[in-house]
């Protein structure tokens, strides 16, 4: 029978960039103590107070179909947090409640744009950005950056990519750069986007993991709320990344529209899931603190171990649980290099073309295993792009 | 800012029906003695002991990302049950787990349809098919059938409908009508499907819900299960609503394509949620014959009552958890008897108009209040019949 050209064409196909992390999951399974540092999950799992606050929810009888759009309690507290985050009075009817991140990205999609019209993106990017949009129907414009300017997009790139484009998403702190976009690029943004009267999708998801400059959301800036859809999550800031819990800010008919659309593609989220947001939300930014402090203490260890030679290098490592490495002094690819390293070391990081062209000669390291851990894999892993580089100028 | 044209039309505008049982909602929240028999969800909550096995689970650390397309075991599960009630060889790769069954019918439009076809339903139908159907970007059109008929729809009907249709949304058990389709009905369905080379979406949520006849699902049949997508859920079977968890099956090139869009949808469902399904399938017949006896009991409670009169008429209660009742002869609308019934008697049911131009002069009553409460309410709601008829007559 036939399937749908829309549903055979959410990725592009070919070669995903994956293969290193699936051959090192079976070289883990298989018994082979490899060093994982590819996916983007916190060590620690969720907090078991968080799971009582769901139990306990549960077990009250909160068990049936929940509000679709979020309960009352969970959206105002949500927007109080955007509130206390960006200066902007933030209301709950500004507030969606939703299945994770990656279901008000696919949302904000069907509310911005129409079958065949275009949404922008930047390179390097989180890696289900294309087939989310196509996934939407929409059509994908990647918009390139350079290394040499910190991934940061130029005025001039943003000018052209949003040139008959409906939206752009924006993903600040970055994956996988670890990029946090100043104000002045957000400026750009803001006025690339105003010019082609397009949508900021602002994916702002690592909002809690800043380590250098300070998260600024576009709905911050003048003039940008009215057109910006922010999409937050529980996912990286409370260690929830199996709870599927997250949100999508912006104007209220907006959100009541994408709040239609939700009733008609999950039906809401389970209503003991809402209550444990609820709770981890009311512990407040000590709870945060904690779940984030290990990726700012172990950015320190990637950087005393570069600090002690100059071959394998980095950009300022601002924000998010990733570094991106700048290999290209080995003369491979990133992919190469990944491949290489894992055969080698036994050490598991994802190639830079994962995540777009402009990533190619890079790899990004999640800082997502034990202090101890991540020095001796860095250790390795300089010794390992030293030796290529020796090698090679023999 | 512009918002898409599809987002502003997922649902239809005006009246929606739901008027009555928003306004029963806001009078038993003020305090009102309102019996509300207008929801499709259990009386009962979900039982401890499938509570009791997502707390473990979570405790146990399944909180981070859980496979996509479901766990090797649930989905596994799923499938032996699939083959165990169809008869049709069914493999794990022949499943994919879904956010309930409204995500599986939302993911399935999407595998059939590209924008702008046209998706064939039958009326009455359940309230969110043709604002899914929308949603998808497909256009719906309806499938007429006759209370005479028992809501059957007919060879040429469904012929006429699928003229030139990608897809048909099959739903027996019925919701609102509580028909039961017979093998004839599923015989002339695959023809039709067959014919117009359609895809059949299948929801199959009340499939334990059969008290005369059987429940035949497409699938079965020979020839259809290749252009089949059979709906679940454990909404209904296992009184989990709220749990959002379901199933979608058919051809296993297709259903890896759903999990692919998946992947950028929702990004699976917690890990917690598909162990306590696990659990819930594990436990077997016996709790789902648990769950829908208060039904089954139910049906002869209204039968009793109906008995006693013959102004107010019904189908036979065939399955599901609502029956369908003809008040055509009070000289109403559904929707004026349903307005008038909630004023006098503070008993709030379906207008049958919210399901469809089909079921106009019909109120769908839902069977999830206690049996002395039903019974009083079906008593009560014959009397108000009554009252109406013989004042008309005056």
């Amino acid at each position: 029978m036939k399937r749908s050209t829309r549903i055979r064409s959410v990725t592009a196909g070919g070669p995903d960039g994956w293969g290193v992390y699936r051959r090192a999951r079976r070289m883990a399974e298989a018994g082979e103590p490899v060093i994982e540092l590819t996916i983007g999950e916190h060590d620690e799992r969720t907090d078991p107070s968080i799971l009582a606050a769901m139990n306990a929810s549960a077990l009250g009888g909160h068990t049936g179909y929940a509000a679709g759009e979020g309960t009352p309690e969970l959206r105002r507290t949500i927007a109080e947090r955007i509130t206390a985050r960006t200066g902007v009075a933030t209301s709950a009817h500004e507030v969606l409640v939703t299945a994770g991140g990656q279901a008000a990205l696919f949302a904000a999609l069907h509310a911005v744009t129409d079958p065949g019209e275009t949404v922008a993106y930047i390179d390097p990017y989180y890696v289900t950005y294309p087939g989310t949009i196509r996934g939407a129907s929409a059509v994908p414009r990647v918009i390139p950056t350079r290394a040499e300017d910190g991934f940061m997009p130029s005025a001039e790139a943003l000018s052209e990519g949003l040139t008959g484009a409906r939206a752009l998403i924006v993903n600040s702190p970055n994956n996988p750069t670890g990029a946090v976009y100043p104000r002045r690029t957000l400026e750009q943004i803001g006025a690339a986007a105003t010019s082609a009267d397009a949508w900021i999708l602002s994916d702002e998801v690592y909002d809690t993991q800043v380590w250098e400059g300070a998260h600024i959301s576009p709905r911050a800036l003048p003039g940008l709320a009215e057109r910006t859809l922010m999409i937050g999550s529980l996912s990286k800031s409370h260690a929830m990344t199996g709870s599927r819990v997250g949100w999508v800010c912006g104007p209220a008919e907006t959100i009541a529209d994408i709040a239609n659309l939700a009733t008609h593609t999950t039906y809401g989220i389970p209503g003991f899931i809402q209550d444990a947001a609820l709770f981890a939300l009311r512990a407040g930014p000590e709870l945060e603190r904690r779940i984030s402090a290990p990726f700012e203490r172990r950015r320190h260890i990637v950087a005393k171990q570069l600090a002690e030679q100059t071959l394998v290098r980095t950009l300022p490592m601002a924000g998010a649980m990733y570094v991106m490495l700048d290999i290209r002094a080995t003369g491979l690819s990133g992919l190469e290099f990944a491949e290489a390293l894992l055969d080698a070391e036994r050490i598991a990081v994802m190639p830079g073309e994962s995540f777009g062209d402009c990533a190619a000669g890079h790899v990004r390291v999640a800082l997502t295993v034990s202090d101890d851990r991540l020095d001796e894999a860095m250790a390795r892993l300089t010794r390992f792009a030293a030796g290529l580089a020796s090698a090679a100028a023999e």
